[in-house]
């Protein structure tokens, strides 16, 4: 019996995208399931004190060129969006309803289609009514995610989620942790293999 | 007739060290030779607004992990150096003064000598008296290094070479540039491959 991979990401994060296409078919590869996590890194980078990739000074000019370089490298669908980072807390909010009504494969579901629209067809996930949209296209009940998506519990459910992420380390975004061994960012993504292979590294 | 690789390193940074083990076979594998440049990350990072990243909180931790099990994956020898990040103007200075008396080979060949006294044999280089004791090692001057690295020429030839790396959009270490195209950190490797293989990504 093997464990899960944690999977943890933010919405508005180009290398939790890059990740979100590969987790499952590694973790298959490995007889290992995958547990998808959305964090929100506004919240994290509070924490860390770090601030988001492309608002630095000669980092973020790079992270825009790496983020598409590294999308033709791996050929993964990729357009730059109009404006990144965005605030993703109606996102992640709507990922956690979706999972407690329909359940988890279909907020998986939801999140892929949330970050192809975001980073393929540049439409701002950001937005309630944008987040509402991708879920309809999916056949989950608009109305009931709109008012889903500003519950009190809903809310809280998204905080605990950021909470327990930390407390285990989580720091950026993807993040993956399997039989407790952590690793920080698609480029791990060989190292993670690696150790879901040997069972170490 | 093909450019060099533009090789930018901080002798504290492991990513740097574990770059240095790999840049020049890389490079001659597609008939490029190598240009090392010394940075100083303090002075780059009041640029950028970074701090170290073994100072960061969960990064830190994190980080510490990540150098160790990278050097395993890779195959690279390493051994966690007590004091990490330690400042390294003195032996960036050596690098620069060594290059202008002895040439670049000789000053390639102090590099990696530094690097595998702080990463290997756990020799704090940053110390005045580890750096000549390196350098003594290979057959320099030790007198005269001593006095070279705190001459005000060498002062200000890295300033000059910090400074110019900077405008040219260094941030971090390593950091390679060739024909225009900047790539951050040993786990770019592979993507610098590629390009210096196809001549674009």
């Amino acid at each position: 019996m093997t464990s899960a991979i944690d999977f943890y990401f933010d919405f508005s994060s180009p290398y939790g995208y890059f990740a979100s296409t590969r987790i499952e078919s590694l973790a298959a590869k490995y007889g290992r399931s995958v547990v998808w996590h959305p964090i929100l890194l506004g919240a994290v980078f509070k924490t860390t004190g770090s601030v988001p990739l492309p608002e630095l000074p000669l980092k973020g000019p790079y992270s825009l060129r790496d983020f598409a370089r590294s999308a033709r490298f791996h050929g993964i669908p990729y357009n730059p969006p109009e404006e990144l980072p965005i605030t993703t807390l109606n996102t992640a909010r709507a990922m956690l309803w979706i999972q407690q009504r329909y359940g988890a494969a279909k907020a998986v579901e939801f999140c892929k289609t949330a970050y192809r629209a975001y980073f393929i067809d540049g439409i701002h996930i950001g937005e309630a009514e944008n987040v509402v949209r991708v879920a309809v296209s999916m056949d989950i009940d608009g109305g009931a995610l709109s008012a889903g998506m500003s519950d009190a519990a809903i809310k809280n459910a998204l905080r605990t989620e950021v909470e327990q992420a930390m407390a285990k380390g989580v720091f950026g975004s993807p993040f993956m942790i399997v039989d407790d061994e952590p690793f920080w960012g698609f480029d791990r993504f060989d190292q993670l293999e690696a150790f879901l292979k040997n069972g170490k590294i």
